[in-house]
């Protein structure tokens, strides 16, 4: 590779750092948009300037949009009263895409580390706080991951939470689909501890 | 997702159609993009915007790079009369990351396919037999992949080109550092009649 192919190289070097992306994914991906360039790589380059534009994280939850204050916290079709605490937008959505829950979130940002020396003012802990104040808020969903991290900041949310709103997490147990075969020990105890008459 | 993350969404559901990445890794790249937006993805779309309107085919041998004649074609430091024939621009990268073939390249544009009707008219063969006629080449290195496809369409440049330059192809046999066992019995039997006394 030399002087003329420098913008190519800068591209494939800039796609190979996305997360999922290696060199040689991103010497693919950019192959087949140089091929497809007029279909795919200009309207690609287009809406990658204008989400660089106006994309934004929500000031009241944290989710990312294109308004200051995101869709979610301004319908008015959300059950008042529930937060669904997540780690991460990423965790947002796939909650979302259930359909399953109506009321409104609240994007921690990560998990306290120790490690990483993240503590509760790096995370939107307290934000939580004056939206649990401010909003009227009676119950709080903790759906964190069931690492370490999440459920140190599990524990440390409900610590400062406790006795101004119900307090919920998700439930632990064989996922659907699951083969019990699959599952590690700890999974398998807690849906045993958890059982239900059926 | 809703109207004021349309182009988010659209970014996503885009990134998800390159190759190597579905859905999930499409969102993950985007949330890294939209988190890192003033240091990458404003850059990337740049730098995507700049080889859309610079990228382009070499008129001789098919490479891809930004002026209509490639750099491998124009150097002079290249060997003239040796032209290795490659499937696709990423066999030509991968050819010249080792450094090693010091002549000109011959992109096909993919391989002949009865299945998928793609006759020598719709690669680069004609125009491989005129470069040879016009540029003095005495050696055709067929280096196409070992599938059938490719074997096929080694055959038949092969034939077209019989008696008028010498046509070599790649070496089969053991990659380095591959075990036996994990081999193929169609490797080892080509490594075996390729034996070289030691």
């Amino acid at each position: 590779m030399n002087n003329s192919t420098r913008d190519i190289d800068a591209l494939i070097e800039m796609m190979s750092k996305l997360p999922g992306l290696g060199p040689r994914s991103a010497r693919r991906a950019v192959l087949h948009l140089i091929r497809k360039r007029a279909l795919q790589l200009t309207p690609l380059a287009d809406l990658m300037q204008t989400v660089a534009v106006t994309a934004r994280e929500c000031v009241r939850c944290g989710n990312i949009g294109t308004t200051d204050v995101c869709d979610i916290c301004l319908s008015n079709k959300r059950a008042t009263g529930e937060i669904c605490v997540v780690e991460d937008v990423a965790d947002l959505w796939a909650m979302e895409r259930t359909n399953v829950f109506k009321g409104r979130y609240h994007v921690l940002g990560g998990t306290l580390s120790a490690l990483d020396s993240v503590g509760p003012e790096d995370l939107r802990i307290p934000m939580l706080e004056s939206r649990i104040e401010n909003e009227g808020i009676t119950e709080v969903i903790l759906a964190v991951s069931a690492t370490i991290d999440g459920q140190t900041t599990a524990h440390y949310i409900a610590d400062q939470l406790e006795g101004r709103v119900k307090l919920t997490t998700l439930a632990q147990g064989v996922p659907i689909g699951g083969e019990l075969d699959y599952l590690d020990d700890g999974t398998i105890s807690a849906a045993l501890n958890a059982r239900k008459e059926i």
